[in-house]
């Protein structure tokens, strides 16, 4: 009963190549559609003008999942490599030479942001909150106002280590009374969180091919504000990262600077017109919502409590304390559900025992319900009654 | 016939979602068998063990690839993006923060190497030769024995630009004789050219996985010295692009440190064992050496010339003057090419009138006779009797 599910759909896998894939609860990569695989069964040239053509319509189209256009003065610049490619895209070519970096941070990703802007020599305050908690919005006002060398404020705006939303539009307010350029990570939350896009006033927003809008891994993307694009003449720090000149390759001839990740675009192509067909953003949202309803009731049944406080988890990924039962081993617990035929996510956050499952990706309440019943014989098999 | 070829292939192109695609005579991303396409059509967890076990099969297959092991103090590194990402990880982990690079240059791929060089503000010093002959070993010992301080030579194994194959075994030799730690880009060689890897004495050899391999695009790798990567601690002028992090995250748990493309490594293993199948280096080589003559026999025999010498000429790309006749238009000619059927490279080297047509990736000698009927038949439309 691997994939099992109440919910018939014509996108979920079912090629035999696939079959026997384990429906991944993880934040990405994640489970993909059938449809999107077989996308990638083709060779086009990097340089011809169908491969143009479809880089323009996707640039085109991950506009129009935030709700802008180039009319309101944003652009839509690919970066091959992982999502952290694009972020470090962002820090490493949008901060000026003497450019300093307020980072706000509750979890790994906002670290790593730090981290980035550390290791290129940009001097960065970091305000740190708890991973189940969220930023302090008046903080970061007081922050900037006493610090007007502050030049680019960046969040995470799904932080992955735990699952908490942080209100981006609410910290862009702040930062767009104060001056500043606006870096939003919205790297696992992109393409399924309705938000006002044009309400953040970002200046960079980056998420990556293979989270929410359900492509494979290849490339990041992000959605800058032109005009503080075209400031940033002469910043990059590196050549592949450099996202000016990536943007200006975009434009001159439609093509990539180096190689792109041609079937990595095929498939992400296919997955914008699914997330379409789903009904955009607000479609996918919904599906998401039930996969994550569906984990925390079934979850709580089992005994299951999760760490990040309701009114502030989102529904992408969702850590659970590790149970106190003295028989829990979460090696043990991962094992034997990889063994059932179910992937959750095998890490844990750094403040607490939790561990975390996601909802994203092409699954489906169904897929959900049978991770429940996985999970419910593995702690059996743990030897605990098949409770937390 | 569009698809017309002698050569009888179960590996060929043949599943009915890719019949519609042209064969493509670039340097890559390249046309690769439908079953490398085909392992694409499965989703696995970047963290689960049967992906770890791929991604250490896959670099134990490059070090085999190269005639070498760990044992002979080697290791493969992986690195999202494309290849000049990876070009941008050795030069920017590899050189110490007051070191200086030779990079030795004859064509626009030597010429990025300095380019990436100087974005990091290292000291380079370029010695640069023509795009259709070779590097002056002499005068690269000469150079190395003046100045001590340059610490690493860079140089292009096949450079993409002419097609000129570079003395990467000589230069070694002058490289280990005056103890500098040498970077050899052989992008687009590696895999299709048997040389003596241990022989060149190697630190750090780039090359990516849409190339000889036949894999998709997605990632670039580097075969490092261990006792160079180790001693470059500290160094890393970026953090997605770190090389020696990248290593040691994947010696630490098999994985990646960022999300790696999953899919493009599912075809790369493929195309490994596709490579081992067709007899490693040499078999393919073979192949592309027909390929490569096949070409140049129909090409000089309608009139075209070639703009290397044949000696130095090798065979995976080929650089073809432009006829000298007044109705010959490139752009015109790329175009009747691509209505019949067939992509050749759309660009041309920077010092001369040239264009290029690339011999790799899942092609055959038929379908180079069939591009020649194509070329024949494009001169007769331009009005040229079907001749240069």
């Amino acid at each position: 009963m691997k994939f099992a599910t109440a919910d018939p759909d014509p996108l979920r896998p079912m090629h035999a190549s696939d079959a026997r894939d384990k429906p991944l609860f993880t934040p990405g990569p994640l489970t993909t559609s059938r449809t999107v695989k077989q996308a990638m069964l083709r060779d086009v040239g990097s340089r011809d003008n169908e491969f143009i053509e479809l880089v323009a319509r996707v640039r085109t189209r991950l506009l129009d999942a935030a709700g802008a256009s180039t009319a309101d003065g944003y652009e839509a610049v690919l970066m091959q490599g992982s999502g952290t490619f694009a972020v470090e895209a962002v820090l490493s070519s949008a901060i000026s030479p003497h450019g300093r970096l307020l980072a706000i941070v509750n979890g790994s990703y906002g670290e790593r942001i730090a981290a980035i802007a550390r290791r290129h020599r940009i001097e960065t305050v970091v305000l740190k909150y708890a991973e189940n908690a969220l930023p302090d919005v008046r903080e970061i006002e007081a922050t900037l106002q006493a610090d007007p060398d502050l030049e680019m404020v960046a969040v995470v705006h799904c932080e992955t280590t735990s699952g908490v939303v942080n209100p981006i539009e609410e910290i862009g307010r702040a930062v767009r009374a104060a001056h500043r350029r606006y870096f939003v990570d919205s790297m696992s939350a992109f393409g399924a969180v309705p938000f006002d896009f044009l309400g953040c006033h970002v200046d960079y927003l980056v998420s990556s091919a293979n989270k929410c809008i359900e492509g494979v891994p290849g490339f990041g993307f992000c959605l800058c504000r032109r005009a503080a694009l075209e400031a940033a003449e002469g910043w990059a720090r590196t050549l592949s990262l450099d996202l000016l000149a990536q943007w200006r390759g975009l434009e001159k001839n439609g093509q990539f600077r180096f190689t792109p990740p041609t079937h990595a675009l095929l498939a992400f192509d296919q997955a914008l017109a699914e997330l379409e067909a789903e009904g955009g953003v607000v479609g996918r949202a919904q599906r998401y919502r039930e996969n994550h309803e569906t984990l925390v009731a079934g979850m709580r049944r089992l005994g299951f409590r999760e760490y990040v406080p309701a009114e502030l988890q989102g529904y992408i990924i969702t850590s659970f304390r590790y149970p106190e039962h003295p028989q829990f081993n979460f090696d043990e617990f991962y094992l034997r559900l990889s063994d059932s035929g179910f992937v959750i996510y095998p890490g844990k956050v750094s403040d607490a025992d939790c561990f975390r499952i996601g909802t994203i990706g092409r699954i489906y309440p169904g897929d959900v319900r049978a991770l429940l019943h996985a999970i419910e014989d593995a702690l059996v098999q743990l030897g605990m009654d098949g409770a937390a």
